[in-house]
C-alpha cells in the first residue's frame, strides 16, 4: 500500500450479477460493515455505490463493459469489488488489483480485463484464501466468505502483503474484446453492448475514425447525429454516445427491438 | 443561496430513467464523488437516497408525479437530482430550482412540475452549462458531465449565481395535469399512476370531495373503505392513499391486472 | 434499551416488497432521515442497506426466509426495518423486537418468525401506534407514518418503553416453516426458495444428515458437490449452499427453468 502512495477512501463501488431480488447483495455489505465492527467506530464512514447488480447470471463479459464504462469517474482511492463467478469455488485465482487511484477486487476470470489493459502501473496480488476466510465458510458464496473481508481488510489499512502475493499480470485471465474487423472500405464493427434505452454500442471509438465516413446498419446508410434528440421519429440514426463509442439508436425507441444485433459497417466516405 | 438563508445537508435524492441494469445510476454518482475530491475529505457526509431508477424510458408525467408523491418526506436541505431528460444535448434548458427548504436540479420538461406550482417561494435558476461542464463531455449523458458537477457546486456550497442565472417561473415547460373532469353529478376521473401492486391512484383528492359521495367504476359502484385489508377476497374497492388521492384496488391483487385502465367516476351520493 | 446493555449503531437493513419502480422505499429513508432533522446534525452517519425490495407482494414467507439468510451477517447495532405488510391499517400489531445484538421493526405477521426461535434473549414490544403516528397519517402506507419514526427513535435512542410496551412472544404470529418429512429410508424435501440464478434451496441443513444419503430429485439420483462449478454442463446437481441447505442446482443454468418445483428426496445410502 505505502508502495503506492495513498491510502484508500471509503468508497465501496460494487457490481455483480446477483440481482436485487435476494439477500446477497445485502449480505455483502452487511459482512464488510461486521468486519469492522471491532474497529474503532468509523466504519460507518464507509460509501456503497451500487453500479449494477442486473449483469445477466454468469456473463463476465458484460462485466468487465460495465466497469470500463464506469470506473474512471469514481474519486481517487474507491475499491470496486466485481462479482460475476461462474467458478466460484474452483481453483480459481481470487484477484487484488491496485493502481495509484483504485483497487479492485473480485475473481481472476477476465471481469478486470480492461482496467489491466489501461491502467499503468497496475499491481496484481492473488489472494490468499487461507489467510482471509473464517470457518466455517461457504464455498458458494465466496461475495460473503472472501471478498467482503478482503475490502474490509483494504478499509482498515492492512497491509496487501500480509493476505496476498504478487502475480506477474501476464498470468491471469484475460478476455477478448477484438477491435473493429477491417474490411475493404473500412470497418465491420461488433455489438458491445446493449443498454436499458435500447442503444447498440459498437466497438468503434472516434479514434478509430481517420477519414471522412459514412455508417452502415444492415447495409443502409443512417445519418450520424450528435444527439438521440436529433432523429426524427423512428428514424435510425448513429452517434458517438458517452463512452466515445459509436451507438445506434432510435429516438424515443429502442434500436434492439427493432433491429436485434444488426450488421454494422463504417464506410469510408468517397470523393466527389 | 444566501439569499434563501440556509445551507444544503448532505442528502442526495435520486431519480432518473436509467434503469438499475446499466451503469449510469452508480456513475452519477461516483462522479458528483469525484467533484468533491479535492475538497477537505467531508464528501463521505453525502447520504444517496435512490427514489427510483425505473421510471419508464422518456416518461417525463411519471418521474413529476414521483416527485410530487415524494419530496416533502425528505429533510431540509435535500438536493433532488431528476434526470429524465429525451431532448438530453438539444437546446433545453438546464435547470436549478431553489426552495427555503429544497434544491432540485434537471432537464427543463415539465419534471418539476408539481413543485414549482407547490412550493413558495420558489426560485428557479437556468444553468450556464458553458460555467459547468468539463472539456471533453458528453452530449449524451448530461446527468454524468453537467448535472453531477451542479449537485457537486450546491453540496460544496458555491454561490449560485456564478454558474446559474434567475429565469422567470413563467417562461419554464410545464406539464398539464387536469383536475377530474365535472360531470353532472359529480367528477369523471383520470388514472394519474398505476404502482407496483397495480393499485390506480386517481387524480381525485380528499379535498374536492365536499359532499357524500359514491365511486363507480366501468359503470359498477364500489365501496369506500380506509385499508387495504377491508376488501374481501377479489372485491374491487376505492380509498384514499398515502398521497391524499382516491386510488382503486383489489385485496391482496393487482387491480391493473384486472381491470386495465377503467372508467372512473365520482357520483354524488343521492338524498333518500 | 438500557436493560440490553448496548447502543444502536446507524446501520438500518430494509427490506420490503415496495418493489423498486415506484417512490416507496426512498420515501421511507426520507423519513427516518427527516424525523432526525432537528437533532444535532448526526443524522447522516445513519447507513441504510437495502437488503431487497423484490419480494413479492405481500409474500410474508419470502421475508421471513431472506431475513433469516442475512441478519447474522450484519454487525451488532443495526436496526432492520422489514415491511410485508398486507393487514397495513388493520388490527394487526406493530412490533419491535430487541435482541443484545439487533433491532428489528415490522407488522407482527410471522415476518421476524426465524428471529424469534433463533435469537436468545429475544425481547418484543408492541408499538404504542398513537404514540408515535402524528396526525395527518395514511392508514396505507405505514412504511412511511409508522415504522420509519420508530427506526428515528431507535437511532435516537428514545427508551422503548416511551413508545412501546413489551408484549410475551408467545403472543406473537408465527409461520410455520416445517421440518423435512421423515419417510422410511430417509426424508422428503420442501422446497424453501428459489433464488435468482434458479438455484432451488431446500429445507434439508447440515446438522439433519447423521449418517450416509443420497439426493434424488424425481425419483433420479443426483450427485451432492461441493461447488456450483463441479456439475458438467446441464448436470443437475445438489450441494450445500451458503446458508447451509440443501440446494439444487444446475451449472450455468437455472435448475428452476428446467425443473420447476420437482420431487426431492434423501434416502439413506445402503450398506454393500
Amino acid at each position: 500500500m505505502s508502495l503506492l502512495g495513498f491510502e484508500p477512501r471509503g468508497v465501496v463501488a460494487f457490481f455483480s450479477d446477483f440481482g436485487v431480488r435476494d439477500h446477497y447483495v445485502g449480505v455483502v455489505k452487511g459482512r464488510i460493515l461486521k468486519e469492522l465492527e471491532e474497529w474503532d467506530g468509523h466504519s460507518l464512514e464507509i460509501k456503497f455505490i451500487d453500479i449494477t447488480h442486473e449483469i445477466p447470471p454468469q456473463d463476465v463479459r458484460k462485466g468487465a463493459l460495465l466497469l470500463k464504462f464506469s470506473y474512471k469517474y469514481f474519486p481517487k482511492g474507491t475499491i470496486f469489488l466485481g462479482i460475476v463467478d461462474p467458478g466460484v469455488g474452483t481453483e480459481r485465482r481470487a484477484l487484488l488489483i491496485a493502481t495509484p487511484k483504485y483497487f479492485f477486487v473480485g475473481p481472476d476470470n477476465g471481469l478486470f480485463t480492461f482496467v489491466l489493459r489501461e491502467q499503468e502501473p497496475c499491481y496484481a496480488y492473488e489472494i490468499d484464501v487461507k489467510k482471509v476466510i473464517k470457518f466455517p465458510y461457504s464455498s458458494t458464496f465466496h461475495g460473503r466468505d472472501l471478498f467482503a473481508p478482503v475490502v474490509a481488510k483494504l478499509l482498515l489499512r492492512e497491509k496487501i502483503e500480509t493476505f496476498a502475493k504478487p502475480i506477474k499480470k501476464e498470468k491471469l485471465v484475460y478476455l477478448d474484446f477484438p477491435y473493429p474487423l477491417k474490411i475493404e472500405e473500412g470497418f465491420r464493427l461488433s455489438i458491445w453492448y446493449v443498454d436499458h434505452f435500447g442503444n447498440l454500442i459498437t466497438n468503434f471509438s472516434k479514434e478509430l475514425a481517420d477519414k471522412p465516413f459514412e455508417v452502415w446498419v444492415n447495409n443502409k446508410r443512417v445519418r450520424l447525429v450528435s444527439t438521440y434528440a436529433e432523429g426524427r421519429e423512428g428514424e435510425i440514426v448513429s452517434l458517438f454516445g458517452s463512452e466515445g463509442l459509436l451507438e445506434i439508436a432510435i429516438k424515443n425507441g429502442s434500436a434492439f427491438e427493432v433491429l436485434g444485433y444488426p450488421e454494422i459497417e463504417i464506410r469510408y466516405s468517397k470523393g466527389l
